[in-house]
């Protein structure tokens, strides 16, 4: 990062051409293109995940990694292809994916092999070899991975596309208590990553029995509200019964010396995170990351003249190995001016710019501005490291504070349909005592173009 | 891990039922299913990686992540499925991966759409896109993903399957210097990970013009001694030359104002390092970890009388969160004897049992065996932490070097056709003056079986 050159030619850094709150559709792509979080692939439907974004995503593999293995869960790793029979062996698993399975040419296999779109079925013919008795239980496992589905709707970066990565877990255990534990303590860990990494506030509740996952008895989901008024699930977490267990014999002999079948669980949450991490926190200029998602907490802009450059470098050479603990991006390179480099790291969402220039250098003082709402501070350049670390700390705090009032001035809720469909319309939230039943839920959909939750 | 039942029904946890030395291939195959590292899956050259394996691909992850982020080298993912007209571009590359590519059924996409093999094309095409001047340069990406090529040799777990996990690098630079430098660099890296990590010792070398990568300039390579007499490639390295540049457009405006054509190496080891792992170091009581790239370094195995349980296992906690650093498996289970213990541990590599029985107890000792050759002693309770810390680096170059004395002590040199054919025959690596030519390499191919590396 030190080229020299005298011509100051720069990438075009336009801004974002529309504003949030006019064309919010427009923005988040332009956002995603502009803050190099993702790129169209020349497949349709299908997306490049460039290192801002991935770089988010090691942050929630960091995350969540250590705390499933805390809880005995492994990761472990299974076969892309799964033979075409295993969809049908549960019979409501096999008719809530079969729309969106793509299959490979034919081989020389006897069947067809699909792309995974998930992995119960080929997980669980493993579990039904490894499980003999309850010793070998709880089997807890889980993957990352990326996935298949062949979507005919209208794709979007990181919220739905073709092929995205995820992790998925799978459990199984002896009681159903145990699995309903499970579900529950899994889903609750969704809502604290999201609240405390991402700072998304979620509403935590059940899926409809129209809306459950395809072969769970139960679905737990955490969901976010967009600034579209839109819900988006963001995690799920199923209890999958017996179900499964009877269809591929995952079964082990009780301390009652009998045979019995498995108590199962799976749970998992998608790339499609960075989408609503985009969504919630994005503003005009671009991204703004929540520090402790951000790889690179600051960004340091020297402010070079030519007859102070070397002192200003120096220092600035001096403060980023101070702050270096935090992440700090040195941005010295001289082909580009101060202006273009502060869009830039305004666009790719740094949470704290320091800008130090020959003024701040004789008053021995640093210029912090924050990512966040743009305030601008000087700091006495022996307190910055402290500084820094509240700051970072506020920044946090104010922005899941910011998100959360957003969502609770969403919430209301009806008595009647009238009503609902209105509130509906001004993208709220609405809060109505329903029966969950697959044709009151079409009832309302109809109506309304709305989902629930219970 | 706390079930208590008075009766002591267990796996079946029968040895390897093969010697090492006598049928090394069923040998191996025992030792991964009866470690638990993989495990056929049901469909053909497919594998799945349990979580005792996956946990040393983790370990690799981890060491190797923070190598390449400090160069500059960003992960990314990029689409698993690849437009078939795209392996056409380069004709070499073409040539060479077109037997092994696997595609998906016709879809309403124009053309076909290629697995994933390897991601030169499908990142270049991107590439073209994001290089505009030298001051995009050097671009230098990682991802880590799964692979697919439809193997029709004998599949074997972790060496050859249809399926795989890996990293690949691609870098793209304005000089062949740096590519050049990046190439070097990259298999140095390699070197070093594979000898210091996994105890393996590897010869680094460039591959003959008939064995480098298709579509490369240059392809250098790791490879490393199985007891069998083979090497096996550990890790590869490719300076790509201009070629795939000027297929794919990957060019960019000079300092000169002029328009040229971009330098590029890729890079990638795979899986196939658990299996390198598992050959080199594993014995006739199954695998046996190298202490750094064991997640859990120590077994504590309580030895149960009933009169003394409580005291014995009180003391078992205690040690255990003394050593915890280390990673420790406090193996407390009722329902399974110590001596299925042993075996238990043994088989799965852990690099040290600790014993603990009333007679250490009562001696204030605990009872060391090292799993890697067997040794038992005694040592003072006070004394285990830095005891342990010492043994198991102890432990790591004893591994080493026995691994590094097999090597040496099998590499020779043959001055004609014949001596080298009687020299391979022993299982020896052979050096021959060669005149780097496909034809004769072929020559030597058919009279000998053996491939070169330069």
């Amino acid at each position: 990062m030190s080229h020299t050159s005298p011509k100051k030619e720069e990438k075009d850094t336009k801004g974002i051409s529309v504003k949030k709150e006019e064309n919010f559709s427009d923005w988040y792509s332009e956002v995603v293109l502009k803050a190099e979080l993702a790129d169209y692939a020349p497949i349709k439907g299908f997306m490049v995940i460039r290192p801002n974004a991935y770089a988010i995503w090691e942050k929630i593999q960091e995350y969540f990694n250590p705390i499933i293995k805390a809880k005995g869960i492994s990761n472990s790793y299974f076969p892309f292809l799964i033979p075409d029979s295993f969809f049908k062996k549960e019979a409501e698993h096999a008719k809530g994916f079969a729309p969106e399975l793509a299959y490979v040419q034919g081989t020389e296999e006897g069947e067809r092999l699909a792309l995974r779109p998930t992995s119960e079925t080929i997980m669980y013919d493993s579990f039904s070899k490894w499980i003999r008795s309850w010793r070998d239980l709880p089997l807890q496992l889980n993957q990352w991975c990326n996935i298949i589905r062949w979507e005919v709707k209208q794709t979007k970066p990181f919220i739905r596309t073709r092929e995205f990565l995820w992790q998925e877990g799978h459990c199984a255990f002896e009681s159903e208590k145990e699995a309903i534990e499970n579900m529950e303590d899994i889903i609750t860990e969704y809502k604290t990553m999201i609240q405390e990494l991402l700072a998304i506030p979620v509403l935590m509740g059940k899926k409809s029995i129209a809306e459950k996952f395809p072969g769970a008895k139960t679905t737990m989901t955490v969901e976010a509200l967009m600034p579209d008024g839109k819900a988006l699930q963001c995690g799920t977490s199923h209890n999958l019964g017996q179900g499964f267990a009877e269809s591929f014999n995952v079964s082990f002999k009780g301390k009652d010396e009998k045979e019995h079948n498995c108590w199962q669980t799976s749970w998992g949450f998608s790339t499609r995170l960075i989408g609503a991490l985009i969504m919630v926190h994005g503003d005009n200029k671009g991204l703004v990351l929540p520090p402790k998602i951000a790889e690179k907490k600051i960004a340091l802009v020297p402010i070079i003249f030519e007859d102070s450059k070397d002192k200003v470098m120096k220092k600035a050479k001096e403060i980023a190995r101070k702050l270096s603990k935090f992440g700090v991006i040195l941005d010295d390179r001289e082909s580009y001016s101060s202006g273009w480099k502060f869009n830039e790291w305004e666009m790719k969402g740094i949470p704290i710019r320091i800008e130090i220039g020959p003024r701040d250098l004789a008053k021995k003082q640093l210029t912090i501005i924050r990512r966040d709402n743009g305030k601008k501070e000087t700091i006495s350049e022996e307190k910055i490291s402290d500084y820094i670390s509240n700051l970072l700390e506020k920044i946090q705090n104010d922005m899941y504070q910011k998100a959360e009032k957003f969502l609770k001035s969403n919430i209301t809720d009806a008595s009647s349909m009238n009503e609902l469909k209105n509130k509906l319309k001004e993208g709220k939230i609405v809060k109505v005592y329903m029966k969950d039943s697959p044709f009151v839920e079409e009832k309302i959909k109809e109506a309304t173009g709305a989902q629930s939750r219970i």
